[in-house]
Formats: C-alpha cells, sequence, structure tokens
C-alpha cells in the first residue's frame, strides 16, 4: 500500500487522525514511534532548525529535502507544509511531481502571497492572493499527480489575514470545487471559536484540519464534535528541542562535570536503536551466515 | 579575523576550551548563545537526526552541509569531525579545501579504517589503519590548507581499539611530527585514568582534545591540571532533544489538550527570536526609510 | 511498468542492448531521444562536469543525485555507475535503497579497492578487493532490494588490474553465484580479443556487459556473435561536448561577432524544446480553460 | 586578491570585458581557459542540463549550487545570473549573503515579476515589477554584501516587455541610483539599435552590460565605440554541447563500431586534465616523497 493510500485509508477509518509536527528524520520516527497517524514537515520547524526565518527564506529543494528523508524513514505517512507552493501553477506542477515519485503522501498549500511570512508574527505579512490564482494553483497540483490518492490540502488565510468567516467559506468552497481534497482553516485566536463557527458552517464532507498552537486549550472530543477531521500538533516537538538543548547547554557550561547535569537527556544506547546501529550488526551477521554457506568463511 | 584564527587565538588565551556538540543550524546557534567557546559538529549527532547508523553511511556531502551551515549561522569557530577522512589522501585534500573554503575553523580526522563504527558502540568495528596511511592523510591535509591556521586535530584510536598506551603514544608522536596541530585521544572507559596518562606521558606543547562521554565525572579543574586544552561535550545536546522530544510526543498522544503537557517547550517567540524573524521586520523598516529618502514612500 | 522491469523485459526481447552515457538530465533526455535503449550514469563523465578525478572525489550523494536527476527525466532506464559501492556492505544496502527508490532502474558496482581510480588512467591504480569482500557486497545489494528485477551488475575489474582471465572467469562465477544479474567484464586493451576469450569462456546465462571504450574498433555483430548482450557507450558524449565547447569559445574569443561562429550550434528553440518550455504554455492554456468552466475566466 | 576585487579591476584595465556562459564546473573551465575575462553562470543553460523549462522551476539552492562549483573551479570572477532574486527584499538579502561566501564575485538581478520565463521565449510572459519594488531589492542587496566590491548588476527589461525607451532608462537610472553597480540592457530585436540608442543616451559611468544573443552580427568594435563594457556569450556553449552530443548519439546509434564516428570528440586524456587527473598522481609523489623523510618509505 502506498503512503498516499495508507493516509486515505486512516482518515476513512478514525475519527479523527491525530498528526505530529517534524523537522528532520529522527524526530519523524519519534513521532511514529509513539504512536501518531502521520507525520506533518513544517516549514517553520525546519526553517528554525535552519535557523532561518520562516519568511520562504528556505527554498523549496530544503523544505523537500528534509520532507523526502522523513519519508524514506518513516512508515506513517508525511504531509509536506509547502507554502505558498515556491511561486506559480507551473512551479507547483512540477513540485507535486518531485513529492508524489518521493513517497511522500501529501502536500498542503496556502493561499498568500510568496513571499510568505508565519501566520502566527506578531505584525507579520499575511496578503491573500486571488482566489482565481489560488484555484489555478490547486488545478495545476490536481493535474500533476499521477495517483488520485495523493493528497492536496488547501490552506485558508483568511482568518489570519482578517478578511473574515465569509471570505473563508467562500474561498474553501471554491478551493475543494477545484479539487482541493481537504481544507486546513487556519487561526491564531487564542480560543477555537471561529475554527468551530468555520466547521459548522462548512456542510462539506471535505475533511477539515486544524492546527491549534495558539487555541491550545481545545479538547480532541470537542474538535470531533465539530467534525474536524485532522489535527496537527506543529512544533511542540521543535520548542522541546529548543527548551532541552539550552537547558542542557546551560548546565554544561556551568558545571564542574558532565555527571551534575539534571536534564534528563537520553542513553548512547536510546540514539543506537533509534539510529538503528545494532541493525548493521544483525546484517552482518546474516552475510557472514550466507558467505560461509558459500564456503567464504569455516 | 577569520574562524581559524579565532580558535587559535582563543586556545593561546585560555586554560581549557569548552566546546559544545551540534548536529544543525540551530543547536550551533544555542552553542554560541550559552558561552561556548567553539561548536563539534560530530557525526554522531548528525547521523542521528538522520536516523542513520553512525557507520559511514552519511557521506561527505552531507556532514560537509551540515558543518557548513553552523558556520554561516556562528560567529564562534566551527570544529566538523571528520571521521577517517572519507577515503585516503587525495579524498583528504579536497575535503580540506571544502572546509576551509566554507569558514569551516578546523577539521578533526580518524585513525579508523573506513568505513568506520561509532566508537562507543559495545562490539563495535575498530579497526586501526596503518600509522604510515594516517600520516599520509595528516601530510595530505596539510598540504591543502591555504591558511596556516586552519586547524587539523589527529584523532589517535588506539586506546578505543586495545592497541595499548605505547600504539597511542607512538602514533600521537608521529601524527604531530606529520603536521597535525592536536592530538585528539579518545577513550571508551568508565573513568579518566588512561586519558590522564596518556597527557602526562605526553610532553609536547601540542594541544589535547579529549571526548568525555563515557567518563562524564571528570571535572574541569582536574582535565586542566592534566594539561588538557580542549574538552568536546559531543553529544548531550543530542540526547537533550531526544529525550524531550520524546517526552512532549508521549505527552500529546495522550493529553486531551496540548495545554495539558508538562513537558517544558519554548515559546513562539523564543523561535523566531533564534531565527531573527525580527531581523526581516526591522531590515524591513530600513528599506521602507531609504526608499522615502529616494522619494518612493511618503 | 517499473523502470527495472522495463530493463528486464528489453534484456529478454532484443539481442544486444545498447546504452548511452550521460552526465545530467539533458545529456540523458538526449539519449532517449536517439534512441538508445537505456542510460548509463557514468562516474568519469560525472566527476568529469565537475571538473574533479575519476578518484572517489565526489561522494555518493553527488553522483545519486545526478543519476536521480535522469531517472526523473527519463522513460528509457537508467544504470547508474557506483563505483566500489562507496564503502562496504552497509553502505551498499543503504545505497540499494536510495537508489531504487528513485526509480533508478539498475546498479553497477566494482570488485576494486575504495578510493578508486579511472581503469583507462596509465599508471592508475587498480588493486582488487579480495573475492570474498566483494561477494559481501553483492549480498548486500541483493538483500537490500525490494523489487527483484531492480538489476545489480557485478564489474569484474580482474583484466585491467592484471589478475588474469582465469581470476576473471572465477570472479565473475563467484559474483553470479552471489547474486549478481549480470557482469560487466572491463577491459583496456586496443582490440576486444580478451573481451571475446572472456565471453567465449562464459557459459551462463547471465548478460555479459562490455565498454569498448579502447577497443573502439568492434562491431555490434562481433559482439552479438559471442553473446554479449549489453554495450555501454560511456563517455562519447561527454568527449562530444568537451570538444564543442572548446572549439565554439576558441571562436568566440577570436571572433568580431558571434555570427561568425563556424562551429554548429543548436538553435534557442532546439533547447526550449528540450526543456519542455512550450509544455508550459500548453499547461497554462489548460488551466486557463479549467478556470473558464470554473467561472474564473470570461 | 578575492574574485570580487578581480572583477573590478579588469572592468578598469580593460575597454571590454568578455564573459563566456557556463553551465557546470567543466564548461566554466572551459571558460577560462580560453581566455574569456569571467564566467556566467546562466540560469537558461543551467536549468536547460536540469532539462526543465527556464520559468524559475529550479529553486536558489540549485543556481547557487552550480554557481558555487563554478567558483571552486575557475580562478576567473563568477557572474550569476539570479533571475528575479528569488523572491522579495529578504530574500535577495540572504541570497548575497550566501553567493558572497561561495566567493561568486557578482550577481545580477533583474526586473520581472517572480516566477518569470525565459526573455526569449516567443509569447514568453515579461511583467516587470514596479521600479519601487525593485529598486527595494537593490537597496536589500547592497546592505547585505560586506566588501563593496561585490559587484551587483541590476536586469533591465524594460526593452524586452516592450515598455520602451524612456522607461528603461528612467529604470536604469533609478536603479543606479540605489546602488546598482552595472546596468544590464537586455534586447531580443535582430539589431543592436535599441541597445545602441539606450547606450548613447547613457550619459553615466555606471557600465552597461549586454547579452548579444538575438543581434549576434554586432562586432565588438561597434560594442566597444557605444562605451559598452561587459558582453555576455551567454549560451553558444550550451547550444554546442546539445550540437554535438546529438550528434554524436545519432551517429553511434547508426553506426557498426564506434570508430565509425565522424563527430570529433576529445580524448580521454584532454578530459583527465581538464580533471586534474594526473595531479592526483603528482600530489601521490609529493606524500611519498614526504612519507621517505620521515622515515616511513625506504
Amino acid at each position: 500500500m502506498t503512503n498516499s493510500k495508507n493516509l486515505r485509508r486512516l482518515l476513512e477509518s478514525k475519527s479523527i487522525l491525530k498528526v505530529g509536527g517534524a523537522f528532520d528524520a529522527m524526530s519523524a520516527k519519534l513521532v511514529e514511534i509513539h504512536g501518531f497517524d502521520a507525520v506533518w514537515a513544517g516549514s517553520f520547524a525546519i526553517s528554525a532548525i535552519h535557523a532561518v526565518p520562516d519568511a520562504s527564506i528556505l527554498t523549496m529543494t530544503e523544505f523537500f529535502d528534509a520532507a523526502s528523508k522523513m519519508a524514506q524513514t518513516c512508515e506513517i505517512p508525511v504531509i509536506a507544509d509547502c507554502d505558498t507552493g515556491y511561486g506559480g501553477p507551473s512551479n507547483v506542477s512540477h513540485m507535486v511531481k518531485k513529492y508524489e515519485n518521493a513517497g511522500i503522501a501529501s502536500i498542503c498549500i496556502e493561499d498568500k502571497t510568496f513571499p510568505k511570512q508565519n501566520s502566527l508574527l506578531e505584525n507579520g505579512q499575511n496578503e491573500l492572493i486571488s482566489e482565481k490564482e489560488f484555484v489555478a494553483k490547486i488545478i495545476a497540483a490536481n493535474e500533476a499527480r499521477q495517483d488520485k490518492n495523493f493528497m492536496i490540502i488547501a490552506r485558508v488565510e483568511a482568518l489570519i489575514s482578517g478578511a473574515g468567516m465569509d471570505e473563508a467559506l467562500k474561498r474553501a468552497t471554491a478551493y475543494e470545487k477545484a479539487g482541493a481534497d481537504a481544507i486546513l482553516i487556519h487561526s491564531k485566536k487564542k480560543t477555537p471559536d471561529e475554527i468551530f463557527e468555520f466547521a459548522d458552517l462548512w456542510k462539506s464532507s471535505t475533511p477539515i484540519v486544524v492546527v491549534p498552537t495558539t487555541y491550545d486549550s481545545v479538547k480532541n472530543d470537542e474538535l470531533i464534535s465539530h467534525k474536524i477531521r485532522i489535527v496537527i500538533h506543529a512544533n511542540q516537538t521543535l520548542r522541546a528541542a529548543h527548551a532541552s538543548i539550552s537547558k542542557v547547554l546551560k548546565q554544561m557550561i556551568n558545571a564542574d562535570s558532565l555527571n551534575e547535569i539534571k536534564e534528563e537527556i537520553s542513553s548512547m544506547n536510546d540514539i543506537f536503536k533509534l539510529q538503528e546501529m545494532y541493525d548493521i550488526k544483525s546484517k552482518e551477521k546474516q552475510i557472514e551466515e550466507k558467505l560461509r554457506k558459500l564456503g567464504y568463511v569455516q
């Protein structure tokens, strides 16, 4: 079963999918190990580990590279955050082929102008492109995919940009009609009210996706009862890594010896396991066994 | 002042340099922010975030890419762990040019066979190449560098491989004679005894470098009193990240809402600062100001 | 049909396959356009366009990148020259997964020591690894592939290294037994005599592959009559490009105007066609048509 | 002397600089060998060898990678064609740092909308961004460079887009005032008339750059007499390579043996020389000599 088919199945069989944010192959593997349904290869987190602003500074090549390594490492599906699609319809068309070929299950594109700025940045630029222009990108994505299971998520930024609920619904409807397989409705409010209003006014069966970074008190049951089908925990892994790396460095620079460190760190063995270091040793044995059968080893 | 010159100066002016391990630009930046003297771009940690074994599976291209991004991000010097040098003397020669051009301050190569395995792996392969072969690599590194400040660290694996103290000293002496600027003596013992023995028998002024991953109770004062000049805290940042990502994921998959999470995570704002997100906003203002002067803005 | 399946079918249906050497996506596309059965992504030519020696200076990452772009561009199968496999069995194992995932149809590995030097270089180093070590790499390649159609070509360097015909046959037999799907027997002689001798002594049905760079007078019929199944024209495209670029530059530096140039150059239009520049225009029209249907365009 | 300083010196000392187009390290090296003053890393040619349209399909990462390899290979300066700057002022700012760090001597950006299409494509899209927007990019480039010698070339597309001579002059003046070090005035006419008109109306000492792809009958003396300071032969090397690769493939697919090929191809030795294959052998000897002195070789 392909990764995109797998994502479709999960969506059919579960009331809500939990998607965990990752920024490299290790964090993606940990998302899988801890039982999430899918990995979110988010551009905010990937920009952050490159220490550059989340403002279209990294190129598609670098975001693709990150998402592609996650797809190679994980068995659960990877959903790639593709910002504005890195250009116009032609760029989206090439992008979809590239991502689909790499075994990525889904891409998400948003209706802001290029270059974009992070949606949660205070006083950030959140201008929308016209509905027509974004519909053209969705059409291009649709034409470019080879497997209809490859999922195209359209991210509506109307609430973020201040264009209002009617515009959000109008655009979501237009994007669905143009071929989007799911609608990500984004909000930077502290409460889920506008998300719930949107969801309640949404009459279609096309799944709704949310990213409750700012309205983090929302409960799973509430999301499910408002028929939200996918929830993305986009950046908590990155923020946990940032916090713990900072703490361990602070302790190390002040400590007399490493064993004074209070911050919990994994053992070398934990890392070896994640890397499948021992897999190399077991494969070496298998080869040794075959060499024996072929008479090269006594 | 170049990064390599900077590293030389630090070595002259301080009793011991503290070097913090990093695996991407963000962790390198955090090493800098917390006051370390230099960054260690370690192949174990870089392999780990790619979720592949530390066994020469990643190529020089990928290790270089990681170290190069750290050098672009940091003002403190970056020391690149270059494993066995990725081949013979010709490979080392091309490697040194590439790393020096990228503003990396120093490279470290070790005297094991290629492909190598992590030195701390139980039952790992730790075969040494001949002294002559490794001396040839040091000569090649020396000839290739353009700036004599670019520092070549020779890592002696004789204690790791079980070849013994005499062999370790013999090789360290040979490597120094061939042009190594510092000797990294590695050990997987639980105590610093063999490291201290080596250091006490070492009569040259060529600096000794250590990585106390296993003998983590050793104190800074002890290192200094044994005339060890550089200490690398190679993998604690990675292990802290691994631990905290794991914990936050475990909490998120079980939580009813994100605000129930107990694991400390940095704020979005902390990350925006590290990415210099606000720098973009201030540069936008500068440009606006210039545009005003040129008459484009009222 | 996958690319590797396609290669197997071609091998079944034709008396001999003609494979053309390429070094970037454009040359690969031209190999396809001119009717060759497959593309050879050769490490000599790929090294040459990077202006570095063919001596394991480029890493697997760079060779993979080149072969992978060819596979994305072409519909005919791509055979990737993987030198010595870039390390030991573990490296070969990771390599095979990477290449197979990228849609490359086949890999070829040779039994020389790493780092290698080009086989045709005068006084070049052509030391062989032991039969056992190379058999271990073939076993690793075999275990790693997911589709049995992915073709593993073992390149025997015994004739190049001076180890002789008996050793060549002994090794070819061992490699076949270990799982090689084809044997590339390489020679730097001016005549095909030793190749023919090898082929005549080879009693198995496992296909023989040759690269007649030095014995370039050999005729197709002769190859077929000696039951050679695949012939690779590895580097003539590169050498043609080198010659014509040199000539046009020499003419341009001396000319009064560009239209004095005698060297034949393709038109801008020829290049636009190869790039599928017009495909963008026609896709733009398709999207325009869809936008019209959706009511966005009058 | 840095590469950018070198470019400035050449501009001071010569009546006109001849710049040769390249698309990989080999073609760049050949541009140098044949006596050109600088290398043009052109996006049309680089797109072509990737077999993708010249329409912002490749990302900055890929164009940078190509230009960066040229700068590593050549001693003459490399001028990088950076299309529209790959985004807004923030992108230009990051871009300039990256290119300058890599030893590239100069970048050229043009005033078209992103994504762009090749200027010579029939019916291609050639919309201009506003003067203000482009001035903002030039300001950003200026602020970002560390060495004032790093040259910023502003490419005026007003004649290509049909905006006319007055607009071209108005924009060129504005770009110069904003900090451009040279003005590339582009034209797709069959004669140099409009270029000469522009040059004659241009009263500033800021150098004019031209690319006579379509008006290829223009003579060097004419360019010099119209005070044009830099002429770029952008794509003839690519078109020569395309033509000769096509011819040799056509001949090979039809030939009975390789030695029947009529197309002139360089010898293996010519390629070995360009790759500095023999340099490896001579370095091996140097190292052997040092090993002898150190007593490792008898």
